[in-house]
């Protein structure tokens, strides 16, 4: 069992804690049951796995799967987990994965391009939301938030191993390439004069949306074919990003799940 | 000029980032520019301010105000101020009100309870979108997170000293009454049959929302008069609970601002 602090390979996972060394090693962490068994869910090779004798006794299965999936495996100290972990209280197992990321996505009825996203919490949480709305994707600008940073994969609740994603650095190509292939692409702007409930979601649809203060970048603002406003009480200046996407993605499908006015309404 | 970090004053409002001591002291802290201005705009005392000489000349205005409502004000370095915020990069002022907090809330036309909320950044995104919404307010359960709580204030971008709010001990008693009051009370649930855009928000309502993990709690989802279910991908498990308030509260604002399907459609 591995108790001390400064054994290499503890010293090299203590080191993925930062986006650099992530790059450098290709490989990023993934913590905690419940990520652990998400990764084993999508069918990925585990590289490395550190946990408490006491975790691999509580999760049979688990562990199970763990033993025929990983490189390498180690037990550690309770000490030496909480040194590795990002988390305060990890719950007894910390692993890592090597980047080669999840497929980039595809899109052709509803997919997200998020540009300059800031914060780990909000990208994680719009990760969870897009897969629980049936989104086919994300793409993400490069100045973005690195995907695999731990707050992403902790606040994706799991979704991060279903949902394809990817990095680009030539997001104006990309969304002009859907354009062509007959998709509408709807930005968000406070100026807007269509309330985002207003505008026609039934169309193939990809949603753009900016950084957390500045909003979209003129250039991307431009590209769009529909701007929708998130209307908003007096005073409020803004939503979170992520509260944002999630409003506009439900409504699209609400849109496609619900028969439009017209067709729903009696004639009376 | 406070450059020691023993200084008593420091110390004081170190202790702050602990909710035991906020309610010992009937105090807690408001950190940053934004939101000392917000809690300046809602005309509220301040009891404390510690800020560094840059700062106070970068914000003429805001000083002056502060100058007006701050029973004492401490210029500090750097470091000191470091130590004081709960923040890694505080941005130049943290500000201490008394915990006297805003007004109850009372509803009439759309309410939230929340049961048991445990994350700051859950709670102050709730406020942030419930303000936006046009929500009259926020009424929670006692073992919910401390409304005063640093990362409530910060996720609530300034809302936090507009919307009505208060904790609880007997959320049960004060549903039922609004339930007197001709209030329906709706509360999402997993299992329910009704999607939620299916359910009447013109009415009245009072919105039940649960812990992020356990979710309502039983007694408190048979005091429902309508359960409603937000729909989910396969094998996407839940969403983020402030992303469900948000999904909820905008849905009403939608059909509250729209004609309902049968006053819109034409008959054809």
């Amino acid at each position: 069992m591995l108790t001390s602090l400064q054994n290499p390979l503890v010293k090299q996972m203590r080191k993925l804690h930062r986006a650099k060394e992530r790059r450098e090693q290709q490989v990023f962490l993934v913590e905690g049951t419940h990520l652990v068994e998400a990764a084993c869910a999508a069918n990925r090779s585990l590289v490395t796995v550190c946990c408490t004798p006491e975790w691999s006794h509580q999760h049979p299965d688990l562990w199970q799967q763990i033993e025929h999936r990983a490189k390498r495996i180690e037990f550690v100290s309770s000490e030496v987990l909480r040194a590795i972990a990002t988390t305060v209280e990890p719950d007894g197992i910390v692993a890592t994965l090597e980047r080669s990321s999840t497929p980039a996505p595809t899109f052709t009825s509803l997919g997200i391009v998020l540009e300059t996203i800031q914060d780990p919490g909000n990208l994680g949480t719009i990760i969870r939301t897009a897969a629980a709305a049936g989104t086919e994707g994300i793409l993400l600008s490069h100045d973005s938030v690195d995907l695999d940073h731990p707050k992403v994969l902790r606040a994706s609740a799991g979704q991060w191993f279903q949902l394809p994603m990817a990095a680009s650095d030539h997001l104006p190509q990309d969304i002009r390439q859907y354009q062509q292939q007959g998709m509408q692409v709807i930005a968000t702007l406070p100026t807007a004069a269509l309330t985002y409930w207003e505008a026609d979601f039934r169309q193939p649809t990809l949603l753009l949306l900016g950084n957390e203060g500045a909003g979209l970048s003129p250039s991307m603002e431009s590209l769009a074919d529909v701007a929708v406003r998130i209307p908003l009480a007096s005073g409020v200046e803004s939503l979170n990003v992520a509260i944002a996407a999630a409003l506009i993605l439900y409504e699209a499908k609400r849109q496609r799940e619900c028969p439009t006015p017209a067709q729903s309404a009696a004639v009376e």
